[in-house]
């Protein structure tokens, strides 16, 4: 991962709740970075996107706290004490506003967190913060993810070259309404907030609000981008309309970046062996093909039998029937790794057993289902249902 | 369970798709029975479900067959072709019209139905019927099934005692959007197809719409209801309009045959080790009690929590927070089985893990959650998610 002027990471093992490993990340950014985010739809949103969703009016960001271990949500007043204890420590340390602090937890729900870990910590990591250690910085985030997220573009902004880099944490209540757990993305570009906010609202649409693990949708759910503005200093243009020309190549190369992010996070959902693609084309909209998509998506019966390498095309049907939208069982089709099991609302007379069988031990599984009513089309992520999904989350308390 | 005048009953082993275990029911219902029935909301209805919705509108039964290990669904022309053979079959050996025979099949999907099988069964099957091999009948229509559901009650409608007897199968692919996958209900009375219909209507709301496995809705969804009227003979009344006052023990009666099955096919869920109750009151609306009740029923972390024996609330708030009705995330009270874990959200000043603990070792899992919002109220049944569940789902095609 390259490094992005005006973005310095450190991290640090503060005990939050593991033991032996780092889970505390900050990022120190330059003055009058530019900041946008998008947050989980839940009516039991955390502390830590109360206290975004707040800040985010002020436009710009200096620093960014992210722990792991506890997710301060559902913890009432306490949860509320915690963000601005942990604001004020950051602030302090980094010598801004606690406004301009922006604050991400994840972990264990309705366990109070005790900020006053972070004391001492943010202001040894503001020292230690350094350009490039990028990898460190998602695995500080981690929790039962089973590798670190990242993802890099650069891109020409005018002549000058500009780069993204993002990291993010998944692996379980994914069903993002917006966003995965957790997702930062970096830039120097010079982009307004209000460019950068449209370019999360409209690129998370196909990235990460298209990517299912368990149809859970998590209270902490907090995708924050940051431009710092930096590469003006190169000669990149400063943007503020989101209708810009210039903006072309650019937007491209972050929702790339999303994309890849998202992409990441199916393929490490709790327990999964496979990464699986569901594409619906025919639907009557693309929001009846993404309904139906999601559907197929978090059927646990289609999910199991993925992971048992069966190509249970029944339960395709079973999901797309019972998803509510336009749907005409004697026009449907659906194939698995590009071969047609099903036709017209029945076998596929040329259906092979076999040969199905041999392409489903492929660890990446796609889906794909023809309606035959309309142009809409859509395509989501997720990932098989294994035995390893429930021991992780029946076994212990995440 | 008690014979029902007007209802005769036999089974056979077809060889359908299982080896050394019956597979076909066949039952016989006396001329005038009443017959109502509702069905899978799926949009990839099998075609038995299509069948017996044609025939409803005929309002009277001669007989019902019931086969397993196939559920004719997605099989196109040839499935149409199928019940049409095997009503044919059936009318010839009961001798009567094929509008009033009643279909129903569960099992594989998308596998052509040799109807030609139950040639000569049908027959042997008319000739052997008897009125009281109840648990038989309930045997060869399992499929994943650990147990046969039947329930009885014996009510006084007028002066006269009738009988309702009823059976299900469940197991997997249960969140009927009216119906569990498969249900026949029985009864003496002599209600008019009208009067019935109206009861199975009101009576799946709270108890077979009211269950959920996994979310996953059935092609094949049936619940059918058959009034042979015999009970007449002993002076019971004619009942033909649902507002009927003499109706009211029956009413009853039929509701807790209803509530019964459909509990018996939660705790059935496959791979179930624990039945699990979740009451939400508090809400705005029953309805929005009845989304949010789901929302924790299907969730997949929930329900892992519990097969864990893990009080595990924090995925309770998660989920009702995901489940898009009204909320207040610090109005919100949780217990389980009487223990309340977290009040005005947060958790529980008095919050004790090994008393919750102990609890939860229970193998039945009730949860309550208090939205203090308003006064709608509502119940679900569900199971836990097991490693079984996977294994059953993931390691052979049911």
């Amino acid at each position: 991962m390259p490094a992005i002027d005006g973005v310095r990471l450190a991290t640090a093992a503060a005990g939050i709740r593991y033991q032996g490993r780092t889970d505390v990340l900050l990022v120190l950014l330059d003055p009058q970075t530019a900041v946008a985010g998008v947050f989980t739809t839940s009516k039991c949103a955390s502390a830590p996107v109360d206290w975004c969703r707040a800040n985010l009016k002020a436009r710009s960001a200096r620093a960014l706290v992210v722990n792991s271990g506890n997710a301060n949500a559902f913890t009432g007043k306490t949860g509320r004490q915690s963000t601005a204890l942990t604001a004020s420590i950051a602030a302090k340390a980094v010598g801004c506003a606690t406004g301009e602090v922006f604050l991400a937890s994840t972990g264990v729900i309705g366990e109070p967190l005790d900020a006053t870990k972070f004391d001492g910590v943010l202001a040894n990591l503001t020292e230690a913060a350094a350009p490039d250690d990028w990898m460190s910085a998602a695995k500080a985030i981690m929790t039962t993810d089973t590798f670190p997220k990242v993802a890099t573009a650069t891109v020409k902004l005018g002549k000058a070259k500009v780069t993204i880099n993002g990291m993010a944490k998944g692996s379980g209540m994914i069903m993002p309404d917006m966003a995965t757990m957790l997702s930062f993305v970096f830039t120097d570009a010079p982009l307004s907030s209000s460019v950068l906010q449209s370019l999360l609202k409209s690129g998370v649409e196909d990235t990460f609000n298209a990517v299912t693990i368990d149809g859970d949708t998590s209270t902490s759910d907090t995708l924050l981008a940051f431009a710092t503005g930096a590469a003006a200093a190169d000669g990149a243009p400063r943007i503020t309309r989101a209708s810009d020309p210039r903006l072309k190549a650019f937007t491209k190369a972050f929702r790339a970046v999303l994309a890849d992010l998202s992409e990441q996070v199916a393929r490490d959902g709790e327990g999964a062996r496979k990464l699986v693609e569901i594409i619906v084309d025919g639907a009557t909209t693309k929001t009846s093909a993404r309904r139906i998509a999601m559907s197929v998506a978090n059927s646990p019966l289609v999910k199991t039998a993925i992971a048992g390498e069966d190509a249970n095309w029944g339960r395709v049907v079973m999901a797309v029937g019972k998803a509510g939208e336009p749907a005409n069982r004697d026009k449907l089709s659906i194939s698995f790794n590009g071969i047609r099991v099903a036709k017209s609302g029945a076998r596929d007379p040329s259906y092979n057993e076999a040969e199905v069988s041999a392409a489903m031990k492929n660890p990446k599984i796609q889906i794909k289902i023809a309606l035959g009513l309309g142009k809409g089309r859509d395509r989501v992520l997720t990932c098989d249902l294994t035995k390893e999904y429930v021991a992780i989350n029946g076994d212990y308390r995440s």
